[in-house]
Formats: C-alpha cells, structure tokens, sequence
C-alpha cells in the first residue's frame, strides 16, 4: 500500500488532520490499533478554543457543532467562599470558547471521514513505523486476515504520530534524538459524568480549603464534575453519594443549593502531568497532539493544541506539495514547540493557581489566596487569564 | 517621660512615621538602639514607589529627593540574551518609580527631625515594651548617664514598633497571639556599590543561565550591582574582580561593552526572605515595615510597604486624636495586610520569574522562559508587571 502521509492514531488529533489534509487533495490513511466504539468511548476534553472552532468550519464538519455546542463567554472562580466571573468576552475584545465533548467531535469528523470513503485501519496491531529519516519512510502493521494475523506495510512521503501519550511514533525515536521535558503532580482528578443538568451555565473552578473541585459540561443536561484527590485514591473507594457530598462541600452555597445530583455514568481518576517533547519532527516523522505533549487539564488546553499542531502540519504538507517548499515541514517543530510551551506555562500556572499544595506550607497557601485576589481585582490580571483560556492569538509574539 | 507615642526604631519607618505625626501634632518619641551614623550607614533599597514619594512630599521633606532622584519610567528585563524593556509609564497611564537610595531618604528625614527639635534617642540599650495591652502602654530603656547605665522609662498612649525583622516588638508578643508565615530562598544577593556610572539608564534584571543579576543605581555616579549566589557563598570569598568578571557573564553584550566597573565600597550577601506577621497590632502596639515583614528583594517593595504602613498607621492616630475614633486603629491590621500580601505575591512572583531555580528540573526553567516570552509579548501580562512594579493603588480593590 501507498499513501502520502500515514496518520497513526485516529483520535482527534489524526482525525482532523485526515480532514484537513482530505480538503487539500492529499492522500493519507489512518492507522488505529483499537475500534472507533473504543476511540468514541474515551471521556475527555469538552472545552473549544476559536482556533479548534474554526478548524472544524474549515474541514465543512462544524454544523453539528455549532448547533449542539454551548457558548461561553466567561467563567466563575471561587476562592475564600466567593464566586468571582472572569468576563473573558469583554476582557478579550469578544472572544469566547464552546462546551462541545471530544467524544462528539470525534464522532463528527468519524463521519466525516466514512462519508468521504476514506481510509481508516481500524484494530491495526502492532504498528512500527520504519526509515523516516529517509525519503521513504514506512509503517507495518498486524491486521487478522483470512489466515490469522497479516502484516502489511505502508510505503508513504511522511509519517504523523498523532497517537497519544502512550503512542508507539515518539517510543521509536532514540533517546539521543529527543528531549523529554516531565512535571507530575500530587494528585489527580477524579471525574464524573452525569445525566443532570449542570449546576451553573459556565464553569466554576473552585479553590476550597478541601481541595480543586471543576463544575464542567457537555450539554444542557450532561454535567462533568471533577475533584481534586490524592493519587493513592481509587475509583471504587469513591461512591457516586461520596462524590457528590465531597463536591458540595468544596462549592460555595449558592451552588450547593442548585446541584443536581444523579447516577454517574463515567467514573475515573486522571494523574495530572505536564510534559512537552522537543523536537516534535524527526526526519519525515512528526508528532502532534498528546504524542508530543500533556497539560494538566485545568484550562482546557490539551484538544485545542492538539487542534493547532496538526492545523500547523497540515500547512507544512500543503506546503510541500502544492509550493514545493519544505519551509513549513522546517519549521513544524519550532513553530508549534512555542505554543505549546504557552499553553504549559498557562495550564500549570493555572493548576498552581486553583489547587492546594500542603507541601508549599501555610505561606504558599497565602500567596495562592494574594494572587487571587490580585487576579480578580487588576484589569490587567483579569485580562491574563481570560487571553489565555481562549487561547493566544496564532500570530502571538510574531 | 510621656509622650503619645513611642516609636521603635530610627529606620525610614520610625522616621516616616515621626514626621508625619509631628505634621499632625502629635508628640512622639523616637528610641533607636544604634547611633545614628550607623543606621545610615546601612546600605539598603533605593527605589520609590510614587505612595512614598508623595509621602516624602507630605511631610515636607522632598526637597533634596526631587532634586536628586532619578525618574524611571521602565526597566529592562534580560533572558535568553535579549533585553525587553517593560515600560511602566506607558503600561500604567504615566507612572514611574524614583532612584533615591534609602539612605539618602533616612538622612532627609533625620536632618528635618533633627531641625524641628524633635526627641530620637539613639543608643538606647535594652528597650522593653510593657503594657500594650492596657491603656497605658510603657516603654523601658537603658541608657549611659553619669552614673553608669539608667534605666528610662516612657509612659505612652500607643507604641510604634519600627524595629525591623530582628525587633523588639515582635519578639514581645506571645505565641500563641500571632502567627508567622515564612520561605526562605535557595540564594542570596551579593551586591556591591560602586562609585561608578550605571551601566544603564534604567534597571536591568537579568535572568542568566548562570543566575540572576541586577543592575541598579543610586545616581548617575553611584550603581548597585547584585549577584544571585548559592547561601554557602560568603563574601569573602568575591573579590571585586571575581565579582565584575561575574556580572559580566550574565549580562548581554551591550551591557557588558558599557559596564564600568571600579572598587566596591560595600560589599555584602544577603539571604532573601518572604515572611508576614499576622496580625500588625496588639492592643496599643503597632508593628509596622520590617517588624511585621520581609519581601525578597526583586520588584523593591520593601521600603515601599514600609511607607504604606506608616501612613496607615499616622492615619489612625491622627483619627483617634483628632476624632476621638477608634475605627483606623481597629482596621490598621487588615488594612495592611492586605497590600502586604499583594506585595509578598509581586516580590515572590517576580523572584521566581528572574532567578535560577536548578531543583525545579529542566522543565521548570522552560516553563519560565515560557513565562517570560508570554509577558514580553502580551500587553496585558506586561502591564501587570508594570503595575505591580510601580506600586498597586492605594485603594486598589477597594
């Protein structure tokens, strides 16, 4: 088989770039080790900056999007008992971002894609990719055919490693190539999904004297909540009724008196990590997305750089092909290594921001509360954060 | 002896605050256990923040600081070899700091308390504060006379402590009726005074792979030059050469062709400390400046906060004098602190932005070269520096 660019990993960081690169009239496949059901089934993000937004316009996928997915232009942090809106619509000129779940995204451009007759490999095991610092790299897969397990490879122009954190593209580059930059923290996030209507029509980021509590959302009647907890917690210590009684306790009365508890029907604990790989090329083998970096969750980053990498890369082939130009395939790894650290910085900042730390002491917790404060009474402050959370500009700093 | 108020300590918070009661009419008394000399022999901050020039103004002794101070209205900031200069006028609507050492500003306060033949007891020994909880707080004092040591006692409505980290006051409360919040630095500054002309017109905080620097100034003949340096190091070990050579290698190349470098006549290493005291009074005993806290001295507030307090604190005794009101008195703590803590998240904040922090691994430094690539560039994270920089509003979030 042949292709021009060999995707591996059908998650939203492949699945677009597919689309992407389908639009510009270049040939790729997608290669995925498990089935769609298992991709769609991952809970994740469901906050969308513009630049994710208008990438989906831009493939012709957005119209569930836009007719399903909520606007928010502005969300509630609560420290010391009080709830404080950062008004990012007005603090950014008229920007906002839109509650739309990874799972639907997903889905839509899995649509997308099936409409178009394009080719995703399903359930493709054991994936090596082979020769990308060559003009001829190559990808083998394990696929059960008629006489048991086949192997097949695929001859491409380039290789784009959009399979995730775990994901076997970055694990094939020696360690002399690559430098791996890692921050893991005390604790994680327990997450329940829920059929209830959301305690509030934007986010609350609470900082409580038990700990960061999240009051998220996919719909009008889908809520996500999460919790700071320890990582030595488990998901089967923690009852739905304990979630719940923990969650009210970490929310200020108002929102306690509006919660509206049910059943959950995701439950699970995340460790929260920033990481960032540089380079993010290697030869004709590029990554994009969780493959090349991880942000802790609070402030939404992860989808949307994920989003912007491969937007960046769909460039640099479009580039190549149409321009003959290898500049953008040169400057792939640059160009998106400083957003991403943007976004790391922010999302760490943030996650020092609304979380406890025992270990910074009672000094650490009083400048937490200083910065706070600041936050919420400096325009400037304000600004900040509301720049950040719907994200920098593209051209930022250029 | 009576008076209305005695004041601990002959520093520029003792001084402030007895030129600003003398302006109101209220008697105090000034016990300071060095001589005068060698309080003004300490070489300390010399940056002012436009509150304390104004209140220099107030209490009449503005004259020479007006004349010799140097406006600034921005500073540069040096990472990754380039220089960015943050220009405060701009960012906050006009404003500026002042070049004017504190040493220059105690002496101006001294000579006009000296001219309005006011009492500063100076080589007071062993000075005790008794009774600050009663209405008739007294203060005790050994002093030579002609019989050898005499022990003075001052009867007083209020007591003023203005006796720095290593005070008196302080050091008089129980434990159990005030609370300490500290962090100690992994550095120290090594700074030096030259009689040499600054190597810029401006400040330069310089962020160095071999740690930080700062270029400052007293005059356009007088610079203050400092070094981060492990606590270990002791100054004995920096001879003058070692030290230029040193600076030099974290400066850029500009500042380093136009530095010029000439004996050091101080040399000192001071750790860098943040510490709060809470609350600021005891019954009839104030603490005020260094005796209640401490900044690290990047961003320059601690003279700054100082001033702040004293005129908070003039200000409740001229309302309990005047307006028999008992209501300044009673919120002087929380009105304080409040602009403490922002302060203590500026200095913190702004320390750990500019120095090297090698326990922080490699993705700690990226994440501050991060920052500060997204401060530089965001007009909003640019004027937050600024803003802090040149000192909060008084009523800032109010």
């Amino acid at each position: 088989m042949r292709t021009q660019v060999a995707i591996i990993g059908a998650g939203p960081a492949g699945l677009l770039l597919g689309q992407l690169l389908y639009k510009a009239g270049i040939d790729a496949i997608i290669l995925e080790r498990h089935t769609g059901d298992y991709v769609l089934g991952r809970i994740r993000a469901g906050i969308l900056e513009q630049v994710s937004i208008d990438l989906m316009d831009e493939v012709g996928v957005g119209q569930r999007m836009h007719k399903e997915g909520l606007i928010h232009g502005g969300f509630d942090m609560l420290f010391k008992g009080q709830r404080h809106r950062i008004d990012m619509n007005e603090l950014t000129g008229g920007k906002h971002v839109m509650v739309y779940g990874q799972t639907e995204l997903t889905r839509d451009l899995m649509e997308a894609r099936q409409a178009a007759g394009l080719t995703t490999i399903y359930e493709a095991g054991n994936v090596t990719v082979h020769d990308y610092d060559s003009a001829k790299p190559r990808v083998r897969y394990e696929k059960d055919g008629l006489n048991g397990k086949e192997v097949h490879e695929i001859e491409c122009d380039f290789i784009a490693g959009c399979d995730g954190f775990h994901g076997v593209c970055r694990a094939s580059v020696p360690h002399s190539a690559i430098r791996e930059y890692e921050k893991v923290y005390p604790f994680g996030w327990l997450g329940v999904l829920s059929e209830t209507p959301p305690v509030h029509h934007e986010l609350i980021y609470a900082n409580s004297p038990r700990g960061f509590a999240l009051c998220s959302q996919r719909s009008h009647t889908r809520s996500r909540y999460y919790l700071q907890v320890p990582l030595t917690d488990k998901v089967q210590d923690w009852s739905d009724e304990a979630f719940w009684q923990e969650l009210r306790l970490r929310l200020d009365p108002e929102a306690r008196a509006h919660l509206v508890t049910g059943p959950s029907i995701e439950k699970s604990i995340a460790p929260l990590r920033s990481f960032v790989t540089e380079p993010m090329r290697f030869g004709r083998m590029f990554l994009a997305g969780d493959a090349a970096h991880i942000v802790p969750p609070t402030g939404a980053k992860g989808l949307n750089l994920a989003a912007t990498d491969v937007k960046y890369l769909s460039s640099a082939f479009i580039e190549y092909y149409r321009e003959k130009s290898e500049a953008g395939i040169a400057h792939y790894s640059e160009r998106c290594l400083r957003r991403v650290w943007r976004a790391e910085r922010f999302s760490w900042w943030f996650t020092g921001l609304m979380h406890r730390f025992p270990e910074n002491g009672e000094i650490g917790q009083k400048l937490q509360e200083a910065e706070l404060d600041y936050l919420i009474n400096s325009e400037a402050g304000s600004r900040s954060v509301a720049e950040n959370y719907v994200g920098l500009p593209l051209n930022f700093g250029e």
